[in-house]
């Protein structure tokens, strides 16, 4: 039964009004509303947890991919959840350019060799050496590369919702990117983000024009195992902040009101949570 | 029993001498290697499934809320897959402020009219008057607002993976922004990204200072229901793009490439993957 048969011709008024705004000259406005409700769809508690699984089970993957290939049903099944991320004013600006060829995954390799020598520069001495022993990459070792990219211009200048803040299309691509990446997850795929590469040479290697952001660069690949934590934690470069030191009220920077906040109570309660998926 | 009880001292030596190479100078290496080894975790069926139904029915919600207060068991939670988004050399640049009080979200409230107001001049006649039409926000309405900002000093001036692209820790709280999205959806929570307002009028309704970039800034809360699509393709402004036109091989647009590929015809044949979930 769909929600027109259920609803029948009771409905709410206040629903109605609201989407008919939408439609001011169409007709068969009615029947358009009705068929854009969605039966009601709950999550289970098995369901919201297998959620929060992904989430936290989700890593950065660098050294761990094995040469497998990936079937093509399961890239498709990995490249809708990415297609089907939030874009500003629906103007979907991603693309994604597979990446198989050897030859450009070397040329690929190539631009991060050198950004990553003068970014070890960037370092001081000490820290300079630890970065230079870190795994970075897993450009040629990852069966597919995939690039999301950005083109600002697609469906015209004017965008709903980009005309206050001109970077949300490029937030989108991220959202893609985003929801890319727990999809491969749960499907026991690792992914691995390079961004220490320019994005000329990105451009360059990829054949990409100059008015198209690479937004990401992806290794995608089945793993010999996933790590328990973010290498960069393991590794003593930075641990993972404590949530309830980020979490303000009303205002930026009131831990007055924070300190007496239940919610803050309950983030502290709630520290081993994603432990416990 | 943990990994490094099952795996001993027989460990892989590849994979030794990876992670060996993180601890150059430490003598427990050995043991914080297979520390961090995850015991494998796979994904059933049902929990790819449950994941991909959380991407396919997240919505951008902007007129279905409803003043019931979220409990703080449930924000806690999100906020939790929020602070373990992907952050460029694991900076965690956010913060979470979340806004309850009336006389902030006026303020955000009248800031959104403005920008508004400016948008609709920017459309052509036609389109500028659907776009007066459409509900783009739901800042009064719903019970929490809540601003994901990122801290581009946060960790010092050098930050690993931000050398080459210097947008990057801008993206990582966008990473935050769709895990948050994702979680509260499979919570049953609506979720509106408003990004019709400047930010020099959030910072100032926010107390933000200059050096805080406001990410997005989101209404939450329970809806009376969601809709099936997004609406701008329900009110007929722009359609979903089909994702194999988006999908490109080794170069940017190699369509004669994609023709061949049995990638290609996998994601044809998928066409209502989202719709299954």
């Amino acid at each position: 039964m769909n929600p027109s048969q259920k609803t029948g011709l009771r409905v709410k008024r206040s629903v109605l009004d609201r989407r008919l705004l939408i439609f001011p000259t169409k007709g068969n406005a009615v029947e358009k509303v009705l068929d854009n409700h969605q039966e009601e769809i709950f999550f289970s508690e098995e369901e919201k947890q297998a959620l929060y699984k992904t989430v936290f089970n989700r890593r950065d993957v660098r050294g761990q991919f094995k040469a497998d290939p990936i079937p093509d049903d399961v890239l498709s099944r990995v490249l809708y959840a990415a297609h089907h991320a939030p874009s500003v004013g629906f103007m979907q600006p991603w693309n994604f350019i597979v990446v198989r060829s050897d030859e450009v995954k070397k040329k690929v390799h190539t631009a991060f060799n050198k950004a990553h020598d003068e970014a070890a520069e960037m370092f001081e001495s000490e820290k300079s050496e630890v970065y230079r022993k870190l795994k970075l990459e897993g450009i040629l070792e990852s069966p597919v590369n995939i690039c999301i990219t950005c083109d600002r211009s697609r469906t015209g200048p004017v965008v709903i919702g980009r005309t206050a803040i001109k970077t949300m299309d490029l937030y989108s691509s991220v959202c893609a990117v985003q929801n890319f990446w727990l999809a491969a997850r749960a499907e026991g795929l690792g992914v691995g983000w390079v961004s220490i590469v320019k994005q000329q040479e990105l451009r360059a290697a990829l054949g990409i024009p100059k008015d198209i952001i690479p937004i990401a660069y992806l290794c995608v690949g089945y793993v010999s195992h996933f790590y328990k934590e973010p290498e960069l934690k393991t590794a003593g470069w930075l641990d993972r902040m404590p949530l309830e030191d980020l979490v303000y009220f009303d205002q930026w920077e009131n831990p007055s009101t924070a300190e007496k906040e239940p919610l803050i109570a309950k983030i502290i309660e709630d520290k081993d949570f994603s432990r416990s998926c």
